[in-house]
């Protein structure tokens, strides 16, 4: 095998270009990243010997089949409705494909063309889902492997900004894409808890956030995913009578994000009508119902938020711009889109800013008589504003496994997911010289 | 023209199968009744001399093509994205539409095409939207004749069970889509008050309900619909101050409503894991947080809820099966479409049911120096529970709108909704023969 393929030359992208094409030189590899747009995937290879940069619209089933059938490993960084087509040929070219998205069920259908094949289709292998599942199906190996019985396992991550850079009231910027950023949350998070299912409707969300306190960064909110229930088969964890999945924010996010829901600012279901034409101060007002026309705006929202003029509250959404005069200028948007819009202004990551990755996962287990926690935590941060941390976690076991598959050190066929120790253990280990590292505490709770 | 194709034999069909065939008979038509179930549709035609029933599975091009072209009108009750293709089918074979349903965009793009071969393309004409565009647009133009400038016009409309057959602490029982039951004001309400924008997010519509006074019916609950804007430009409204689109439901209501939105069960965007083996309590439960665990799941909800136990909104809660005991029996169903299943059965209406629509305009207009108050209003009830209100109203515009396309009555070529004159005068008087007639009251408010 001497040529991969990387289709996708967006942000994800670049850590995962530099460290193939560093390995490809090593190797003798050959790299074409390809993407829709050229100029893109031209600035992301430079010069460098072992790598091209070619135009491809993935939509156009000769151009993208041709380019597969060249290729020994197929990346895929595309929207997540692209990998079927380009997996669909990767069957019929017999190639082996990679992809940090979640595995759909269409991509799981292909699972016995894929092992007659004996092909490698790998997804979810970057941040989360990916560096989650390797971290998380260590630790539950190596408990079970000792005797433990687990009764808990609680995973929490955040895109987060380090605390060098962190200079706004939300103590948030966006590393990540700021549409999913508005939406996060919408449906019903689902969790066990005490061997009782425990639902929460978005309304709900961000008022019920619990402290999580990551040892040397302090305290967190975390607010419950959608999908944690999901990950008790994958991990073999069907009969755990405690599993949650959580997204971490800094203290006092969630009641400004709660404030937001509440006013109505993150509904994407319908477009405001002649939204061009106003202005933010305007939006807001008409969020609130008629009454106190002697009151400004401000205090109508903190009345109807039950919280004070001057609370941290009303100081994010002032700071934000919900009171600005000034035109929204988007024709036709939905309430979700002006806030991505304010966000993405307000929120925006700095050229020198340095954004920072969280990831906790908590297990409570028994063995020999006792009962026992374990924290594991893992911190990182990014070198700037382009460099981010969470560009290097999405892209770095990517590429790290690649050059497994490349050399020949993964050859279990199927459509996967990484959670096997034959998959984690190298490429956590790899992982572990770019800096991520999880830090264990353990604690003894007693006799069981 | 002989020849009258009906797409659809559903629910919505059966007044208006009934009506044209009775035209039929009168004036020598044939009517074709199509449907993807030939037993409904043999059902609904009888052995009624001037029609006929077939089988028709609309997505199939040829078929489709074939019995259109063998006709003169089409109206096409399908789903609504089915639309689209009978009426390209209808521009190629130079066939007349009518449907009951919202016309699309793609709909209105054809009317290029539809001018240019003069055919009559005409949408939403049923009841809702049909009725209420006919009779209010009558009033205003009959208003703007003599002279009047209409400040205000708010429009109220609902789908409701008679006082005789109401017997449910809800007072309400299905007589449409009760999947749209489910997911009704999903979205953004928006409307006018006083020359202001008002925006109403989904999570506090059904507390943000005002009331409505219906001569001889007294007291209904009003809640905004998310389209009222929308409206301005079809009545010709252009610059007025203010105007509302809003639903009908008896006082009561819109609290448990509320609640069952508060609790979580009418989001539709996720399955919940393993619903099959879930009972409604254990359910219930679930969207309960931890805390309180001496206390009853009722006891607990109505605290969350912060209403008392005995109160209204609880014993609509608990008659509607929220705590009972019984398993839910669907599998990865949202918690929409598990309250979809339980309305089904707790609202279904009856035999010996009688339904009852109720529309109410009322307008506010300045005239020779007096400002005036105009109210009018419709209520219509059904024989029983198959023969509806709703079903006739739905279907009885359509039936007589296409009774005067056949008699070449209407001409005006276009892609329309029925807000011409020429359209509304000759459809709505002959609605009254049928018990449509709308009562108005006018009250003189004072000197401008």
């Amino acid at each position: 095998m001497k040529n991969i393929l990387i289709i996708g030359a967006g942000r994800s992208a670049s850590a995962l270009i530099h460290y193939i094409l560093e390995q490809a030189k090593t190797n003798g590899w050959f790299v074409t990243v390809a993407d829709n747009d050229p100029d893109l995937a031209k600035k992301k290879v430079g010069d460098h010997p072992n790598g091209r940069a070619t135009w491809l619209d993935v939509t156009k089933p000769n151009d993208r089949r041709e380019i597969i059938e060249r290729n020994d490993v197929v990346v895929s960084l595309t929207p997540a409705h692209l990998h079927l087509l380009i997996a669909e040929d990767c069957v019929k070219c017999r190639k082996h494909l990679v992809t940090a998205s979640y595995v759909s069920s269409n991509l799981y259908n292909l699972k016995d063309k894929v092992e007659a094949n004996r092909l490698i289709f790998m997804g979810e292998m970057g941040l989360d889902p990916g560096i989650d599942h390797m971290s998380a199906k260590k630790t539950i190996d190596e408990l079970r492997e000792k005797g433990a019985k687990i009764t808990s396992f609680s995973s929490y991550a955040g895109g987060l900004i380090a605390p060098e850079s962190d200079d706004n009231p939300w103590n948030y910027k966006i590393t990540w894409n700021p549409r999913n950023v508005v939406l996060a949350g919408q449906g019903t998070a689902q969790y066990l808890e005490d061997n009782q299912y425990r639902y929460i409707p978005y309304q709900r969300l961000f008022r019920l956030y619990k402290m999580i306190n990551v040892p040397q960064y302090g305290e967190f909110e975390a607010y419950a995913n959608r999908d944690s229930l999901l990950y008790r088969e994958i991990y073999g964890l069907e009969d755990i009578p405690n599993i949650l999945r959580a997204t971490l924010r800094k203290p006092g996010f969630c009641d400004g994000w709660n404030a937001l829901v509440r006013l109505g600012l993150t509904d994407n279901s319908f477009p405001i009508i002649d939204s061009e034409n106003l202005t933010y101060h305007q939006l807001t007002e008409a969020f609130l119902s008629k009454g106190n026309e002697d009151l400004s705006t401000e205090e109508r929202l903190a009345k109807m938020l039950r919280v004070e003029l001057d609370s941290d509250v009303m100081q994010k959404l002032k700071w934000l711009g919900l009171f600005d005069h000034k035109k929204i200028n988007l024709s036709q948007a939905s309430p979700a889109r002006i806030l991505q819009q304010l966000i993405e202004e307000k929120w925006k990551i700095r050229p020198e800013d340095k954004d920072m990755i969280v990831m906790q996962h908590e297990f409570e287990y028994e063995m020999d008589g006792r009962k026992k926690a374990l924290s594991s935590t893992m911190v990182m941060k990014g070198q700037d504003g382009t460099a981010t941390a969470m560009s290097s976690l999405v892209g770095l076991p990517v590429g790290i496994f690649v050059k497994l598959v490349m050399l020949g050190k993964i050859t279990q066929p199927g459509v996967q997911i990484p959670v096997q120790q034959s998959v984690y253990l190298p490429v956590l280990e790899e992982l572990e010289t770019f800096g991520v590292v999880f830090h264990d505490v353990e604690t003894d709770l007693g006799p069981v």
